[in-house]
């Protein structure tokens, strides 16, 4: 038997939370801002009570340490939101974590068994990507601190940290050796455990996103004396293109594979002017590195055959390229074991198509995330919603999980 | 023999009226700009030197009028530039208006022709639409006047018109009868002309402009988790509409028919947002109305076509369908003899792909207009540029044409 959850310290937690900055049914609690700076210190208090040591570090993460002797194993998400956003988008995964730490706590089989949680800072990317989690493994210098400025109204981190409270203070880093692994629960954000009836999603990898930008360069011009033939219109250049990816994309793309172009900018952007510049940001995900290899090489090639068609030169400037993230095997069946338990057929091994702070995790021990589902697939909007049922077997899986892998040896996982 | 030109005189004043608000080798003046009040003020002083009865009026357009018995003919363009634009772009039109003025004065033979000479306010629409010839019309009412903004800044036309110094003034309004009618002098703003060893372009109609918003609704959501098939994304659904204009009106167009979307904006525009709203700004434009009704129709065939297919209804709103302006035939004929006396073969009747104050004109009485060479087919550009002898040249037919037709009976121009 391992720990049970309390159901309802678990939604009152999760709920008064979601006072902090609420908005609508959901909340606004960006980085830094003054409810989030209250989330963080509500959340540290709640891991005093729940027996842990708590700290809240100089970039902003809040800790819980467990004083168990071991072993241990860490989790963790977010306390910040999006602008205008839901209420379990981060805060599901660290009060989980949470509940998690107090059953483990309340049962004595598990004295010896330690649950830390983190919450890490900005994983929101406010001011910048995944800030909390790549401190703690090293990855975030003090330049790029320095340099920092939020991306709506161009605070300094500096000057953020300063207010909040936090300058100063030492960054935490990860304990080499300390833990067993990392786990991570999360709302799914898209509609694939709820359109197929099941409950628990079983991460396998945390997908790799490909970002671009697509230039092309034209001559602007009149819109009424500049005849078809003479004209060099970068706007046609770029629709063209996103035309060409749209109907050769999806005979390449892997079953799960996305695609996404967020954003035209026509240069100058006036109704009788001929755009002069135009510029698309376009991105790929895929889970698999030789799709998106494939992607990467179909878009080259079709950004080469408009430049052979001509009239305006397009240039691929690549913004970003990340890995996908594998999600350890022996936490996977730990949590498809525990799904099975309680929900028997209703888990479902899927990749992630957005980012969390589980594939910065993934590079120093082993990592896995859990997903519940979401209404409708709503994500980054303040109508996302769980059930509470779904939050409650969600977390008691969860729960089950953290047993099953600190109870294994450390040599099951390594199969 | 019809009056001579003094090419000095012609070129000393466009390129004195070039020094105010001189930018790079073009000008930046802005209407009511202090630089625009200035050259209008300059203006006024120059039609005086010219013998005319000068007037600045109440919405800020210069008349000279002619004190000769008649018969009596309108020339005209405008003071103001586009933002960054070019010397000749309105300055041209309105100096042939003058240095005609004076050229006609200075010829005895020509002591009872009358020619007056109008700089129409804000053809450059920095405030409105055709401000000073609507005004002219009756067109213009106090209540647009009221509400008008400046288009960059949102200055207050009637804060604008304060601070020049015009406001208050009576504005000038047609007088029925004074007229033959009305000639307009121009720069192509194309490269016709040039490619062709051209030098005089007339008019035969000014195309109308029609102008459309189109407006994509799709669902706003999460880039990395919404399955491609289940994701409603508005920003693919105006590039694929787009996309099917730019295949099918290549096919439908008339052979001057010009049709370009300015602006795209995907709506909130971030890399990782599957766009809920996408709309695009398109227009075309053509001199003939069959060509246009059939380019109207078959645009709302492909939006229709659009809907069926789904996923994301895309709005069509009509923002502007203008009526061809055509030109007067008499007019067309008598700059055509002229320009056959002055550059035997090197004459083309072509339509004017921008609009100009003569298409309003040409509601109440005879209107033409005459086009000079663009060096590269270039305007709204800094390096907008006509050559000296081509200016000349243009000059001395325009000044041919308006006295063939004070000398021809009024019923030559009614065939």
């Amino acid at each position: 038997m391992s720990p049970v959850i309390d159901p309802d310290r678990l939604l009152g937690d999760l709920r008064e939370l979601a006072t902090i900055g609420a908005y609508k049914s959901g909340v606004h609690r960006p980085t830094f801002s003054p409810q989030d700076v209250e989330a963080r210190h509500w959340f540290a208090r709640r891991l005093e009570e729940a027996g842990l040591e708590a700290q809240i570090d100089g970039i902003g993460s809040v800790f819980g340490f467990s004083r168990a002797a071991g072993p241990r194993i860490l989790t963790g998400s977010h306390v910040e939101s999006q602008n205008y956003a839901g209420w379990l988008d981060g805060p599901l995964g660290i009060i989980y974590g949470l509940e998690a730490a107090r059953a483990f706590r309340d049962d004595p089989a598990c004295a010896d068994l330690g649950v830390d949680v983190a919450a890490w800072c900005d994983e929101e990317g406010h001011f910048g990507s995944f800030l909390g989690s790549r401190s703690y493994l090293g990855l975030l210098s003090e330049e790029e601190i320095d340099s920092a400025k939020n991306r709506y109204d161009g605070t300094p981190l500096r000057d953020a940290l300063e207010k909040a409270g936090f300058a100063g203070r030492p960054r935490v880093q990860v304990e080499k050796g300390r833990y067993r692994g990392y786990l991570e629960a999360h709302i799914e954000q898209g509609d694939t455990l709820e359109t197929s009836g099941l409950k628990i999603g079983v991460v396998t990898a945390i997908v790799a996103i490909w970002q671009y930008r697509l230039t092309a360069t034209g001559e602007q011009n009149h819109a009424g004396t500049t005849s078809m033939k003479r004209r060099r219109d970068a706007g046609s250049a770029i629709v063209r293109l996103l035309g060409a990816i749209d109907r050769r994309f999806p005979e390449i793309a892997g079953p799960r594979t996305v695609w996404t172009c967020g954003r035209i900018t026509l240069d100058p952007g006036a109704p009788s002017i001929i755009p002069g510049r135009a510029e698309a940001l376009f991105q790929f995900r895929d889970a698999d590195q030789a799709v998106l290899d494939r992607l990467h090489a179909e878009l080259q090639r079709l950004v080469a055959e408009a430049n052979q068609a001509g009239p305006c030169p397009i240039e691929i400037d690549i913004m970003s390229q990340s890995t996908p993230a594998l999600m350890d095997e022996g936490f996977q069946a730990a949590i498809e074991a525990a799904a099975q338990a309680r929900c028997p057929g209703k888990a479902l091994r899927m990749p992630s198509g957005a980012g969390h702070d589980a594939q910065y995790l993934a590079r120093v021990m082993p990592a896995a995330m859990l997903f519940v589902p979401s209404i409708g697939g709503i994500s980054h909007h303040w109508t996302e919603n769980t059930s509470d049922e779904d939050i409650v077997l969600g977390c008691q899986v969860f729960c089950d999980a953290l047993a099953g892998i600190l109870r294994a040896q450390p040599a099951d996982q390594a199969s």
